[in-house]
């Protein structure tokens, strides 16, 4: 296996990636690069370049990266854009995730010469199929190397024997099994398995990192607004934020608020049912104003073509094929519709619940005049609807003269 | 004018109907039939007879149907099958008690040898299509009177002056403008118009009348189960229940926890937007509980084409094609996925919210022994993961190489 | 009526807008401003100048535009890019004819400062759909006139009455019953109503004018090649052609090999069935073309996607919705698509049929090492199929596990 | 590998699976089964039988089935009436075939107690996935074997080595490389690999074994008529005749008019483009007759839908999901639509061409009262097109109000 000699590996500085970069090592008897990027997952990333460094890693090797910008403007927001909702309920908070990391990785590697990109995603997961779509996808014939499907270390005795073995830290709480796996980011924090198998089981209340308890949220209610600028969020109550820092302020509300917990059994590509946590505090307002502000300034076709091409975007990005041809079609097609998705949402958050109570835009299509009850001063003729029933029965009409309901 | 005999007329007992009733008896000289039905509206139905009487409609003219279990059974339960919600987030309350309504008004006319139809829906609304859609397709050759569209009673005064000129008794509450107008059913009550029709400012609290502002929701969540069966309810709590009194019980619960509000402003199929109330306590609980059941339930191929049809569905309700090839085409699909769709779901309601908190089922796909992330005992064999994206990257591997990103 | 004061009329200089120019000078005391398009219908323009002078308008009041460059440059290429077939079969010639005329119409109605817009297309058909959705959606204030839905000439003898009251020339063979009516332009000429209204029997060979029968084509096939670049057509047998100039050579391929006749019963956007007979000589040639090239240069993503969009895509322009933002996102997603479909298609005419017969391109995905049967060395590692097979059928797995077929 | 006991092949007689059977025999110690079935792919079936004897499989386990009429009514006609086309022009004979094979494998495993199944099927096709995803659907725990994708036969000289060795008569035609490999049954005869995978030549006459060349058809067309009931064919030229006889005759109808020749670039499952010829003579006559008939017989909804529906269920059936919920669901829709899919289509038969020139059916919703240009009765009010064409603009003119084209 000495045909691989410079692998960049997705490296968090936890257990599993720290035994992975040792296995890399070894086994395959190359240099490992480490790549550690900041999505906004709340975590120290120095102690990541240190223990890089111990295990024999050079300086311009290890590569530390805050993503974070990068991350809502050009993956967040976009999917937003779409109103992506996987299986009508799931924000999608870890799929838009990877896409990038693959992406930077993908860069590293051709920065450094590497033959090779590696990751820490199971064999079970929709992670690994998402990252390596995305290397493959975007580096046709970069030798990729998924240690969970190769390696013997299937069970975490295994696991925790080769660390100590190789001089790797072991922190506490990783001795005893660990009672559910995570995954954060700017967006979300997911967790899975162990205590959550049981779908019939309520997610037990220390589970949940990114927001209080709905019933421990505050007793009033807070009112906020936020603006959007051709179908991207741009400030929050009046004042102007860059994408990460309105996320990131949105993250704050929503976790005061107890906002965006979610309990769901889901289908993985691979093709089983998992059973998960999602917290997407910021996201679930976001993804409910943006709604908002469409329904002022979307037209019906438009807002109906978007809502039918939703699940089968959602998807997409699920399974991993951020960057494929069918994507960034729909992507265009989602993007030609936010022109004048512009204008001011309020919004009130309570005890987990997000409402939209308000929305203006300068380029609404809600038109008062037409829509009244009142005289409507002839904006409407009421005569036009006879004959548009009419029309739209006609085929009904001779299919009921046929089949003689 | 005096082409016209026999009228049946969608008769509230209300001030519109009322004085439609006598319009009708007036412009086109014919008997006026009047079809009051019972869809859980929570109105006293025994006033109308009262009314038409008076109207000089003779007893066996009037008819006055109890209609829930039909309505749960054969409308609601089936749209709640497909997980339909017009523009992403409405329950569509109003649109699916249309056609029954229309349904049995023909039921009617042919029984008293009626050659016409009438009801109060305005000019504006999406109401008239969906009757007369109805109307169509099932007696292609009915007359319909659209009494909104013809008559020169084009202001609520005129309308007034009207009924009082006829003895009609006016309410006192109508005298004044009303300041919304709404529609009931055992699904939902809505609001639209008047104090309304800013989409800025907040629907004011007294717009609501079906669940109490979750402001004022117990402080305790409440947990409850669903029993399902072939898609469709059967059980609250482990106590069997017909449809409509499950529907009822939820509506019970739903307003006391304040669930099911909804602010929307939403495209009608007229062509223009409005803005409108809608309040679906039970509803709202029932939506989220069959999408839990369906979670451990349908097969992913299932649940991705049901979520894929699922807007088009709801279009075609909303847009009042009940009577359709295309939706009766589409139910058949549906349909044909529920047929496991059977067990138990948890949930808890707190403070205007719904929450999935459990599901089992006879019928589960789950399998906690294929997800597990300890030993699977050779359920799944990880390296079959390797080949899966390998295969599936290779479209893009193609295109990558073609187009070197 | 004295309420309109100029109108622009899409004037053909037949005998029905002759009818029409005269009757809105009548009825509307308006000056009547005409338009008349070259869209390659294959008519003397100037006779019409000539009727409208004699009928009043002056010179600057009369319009001839060549549109045929833009009618093939910004219609008709980016409707076969999307592969745009009605119902199946119908290449869509007439519907994507009307929006450039609405279009042309709207801009002179600006230059000359007209408040109105009239057309000849009756109130059964579709073509008053589609200019009337091009005048509101580009003007939504003009002022609409459709004589056929206002006036009483409701019979061919009325209306050569009334065109020999006003001294318009009636062509001998309008006096009798024309046996069907047609329309015509670059990409097609169709044929309606008359001796073509009973569907069961054969369309006569006399009502066909594109096209030769097939049984008198040649008796040799003929091979010829287009070249796409991004795609759209730019040579004919490699000599580089401007779009009408290309399409007016295939036109004259598919004349003389009697392609592209279609005998279709159609849909109406109006809710009736109609029967028409279309000839699409060259379209029907650069349809299959374009499907050539895109074999090769697509991925399958974007391929399935498109073919998935098509049929709500020519739903739309049927339907006279080309302006409009759903159809303009549909082709957002279409144009991202063609970037690579360049290249070249050969193919076979034949006694009626076209047969795409190869094709290359310098952005091929077709790979012939990885496709061969033979020995690929290594392209392509026929166990990955294993696991990709595993992984797709493991939903199934449990499915039938659970149902037990 | 002793762990298989008993394996049933699919097994043709030819000499990739009689060395498969061999091959089966010596490496893994194990009983194998024979099934040949005959799809009508128009060979001899009892040579079959004699190879397996000479190979030591006993009598009752060489199965022989005559599938033809199962295959023509629950396989080809209901994919018939979904018109499916994959990637809008193959009419996916082989696709089709598979999953019946599939079937009737496992219920010969189940009554001969077998624990494996086996197919000949390389692991570059479509058609690996085809058996094995109906296999694992039918019998989730049933052992697959694919020697193709085991075996170390990896040249056509260590094929025939394997074969001479182990006295297995080869076939002379086999000992040079063969041109091209085929696929036959009922409803087609596919081509690939060898001379056809240059895309850019055209494919060899000599490839085509079931049609003419439409060049040597006949010069003089023929008119036949096939009758519908409920969406399938049960009569030619007014003869009744049962699925399996009907498809039969066609095919010759279609072989001497040579009908029915497709050269396809197309997408497999597996990720690669690959080049086929394709001869479906009878299938395209019937897949062209079938839209005829639903010309008339289908309303436009329904229509419709089917149109949007058809390339996602033909994608399904080309990539093997023909036991899946989803292929299952769509199928419930389509067949819901066949209901009154009755009447007679007339069609004409000319070098290579069909052309449907006549439609009639009991249930026709075709109105001649309805769209005549002459005067109908009052069936159409031309007045309710205004009102039609006023609110389907209304949104429009809004946005153009908007916008300011």
């Amino acid at each position: 296996m000495s045909d691989v000699k410079r692998v960049v590996l997705a490296f968090s500085g936890g257990l599993d990636t720290s035994v992975i970069l040792k296995w890399l090592q070894q086994t395959y008897q190359c240099e490992v690069v480490t790549f550690t990027a900041d999505l906004g997952q709340g975590e120290e990333l120095e102690p990541a370049r240190a223990k890089a460094k111990l295990m024999g890693v050079p300086d311009e090797h290890i590569f530390i990266d805050d993503l974070r910008e990068e991350f809502v403007k050009d993956y967040v927001f976009p999917m937003m854009r779409g109103n992506a909702l996987y299986e009508g309920l799931y924000l999608l908070g870890t799929s838009i995730a990877r896409p990038l990391i693959a992406k930077r990785q993908i860069e590293i590697a051709r920065a450094v010469g590497a033959d090779a990109v590696s990751h820490g995603a199971t064999g079970k997961g929709n992670d690994q199929v998402r990252f390596e779509l995305g290397y493959y996808g975007l580096a046709p014939d970069i030798r990729v190397i998924a240690p969970w499907r190769e390696w013997d270390l299937t069970s975490r005795t295994a696991l925790i024997d080769f660390a100590e073995k190789h001089q790797i830290p072991v922190p506490k709480d990783k001795r005893g099994e660990s009672p559910f796996s995570t995954d954060a980011n700017l967006l979300h924090t997911s967790s899975e398995g162990k205590v959550l198998e049981d779908p019939w089981e309520e997610v037990p209340d220390y589970v949940y990192s990114r927001t209080v308890n709905p019933e421990d949220a505050p007793d009033q209610p807070e009112i906020i607004t936020i603006d959007f600028e051709r179908g991207d969020g741009v400030a929050l109550n009046g004042e102007g934020m860059s994408p990460a820092t309105l996320l990131t302020a949105l993250n704050e509300l929503g976790r005061k608020h107890g906002i965006g917990r979610l309990d769901l059994v889901e289908n993985r590509f691979v093709g089983m049912k998992s059973r998960g946590m999602y917290e997407t505090p910021g996201g679930a307002i976001y993804h409910l104003a943006h709604r908002g502000i469409e329904q002022i300034t979307l037209d019906r076709g438009a807002a109906h073509l978007k809502d039918e091409l939703a699940p089968r975007y959602a998807e997409l990005i699920y399974n991993g094929f951020w960057f494929s041809p069918e994507r960034e079609m729909l992507q265009a097609a989602i993007d030609h519709s936010q022109e004048k998705v512009t204008g001011t949402v309020r919004l009130k958050l309570y005890k987990g619940g997000v409402h939209v109570i308000g929305r203006k835009s300068p380029y609404t299509l809600y038109s008062e005049k037409v829509v009244t009850f009142e005289d409507d001063a002839g904006a409407y003729d009421q005569r036009d609807a006879a004959g548009f029933i009419k029309l739209n029965a006609l085929r009904l009409r001779l299919l009921g003269r046929r089949d003689g309901r």
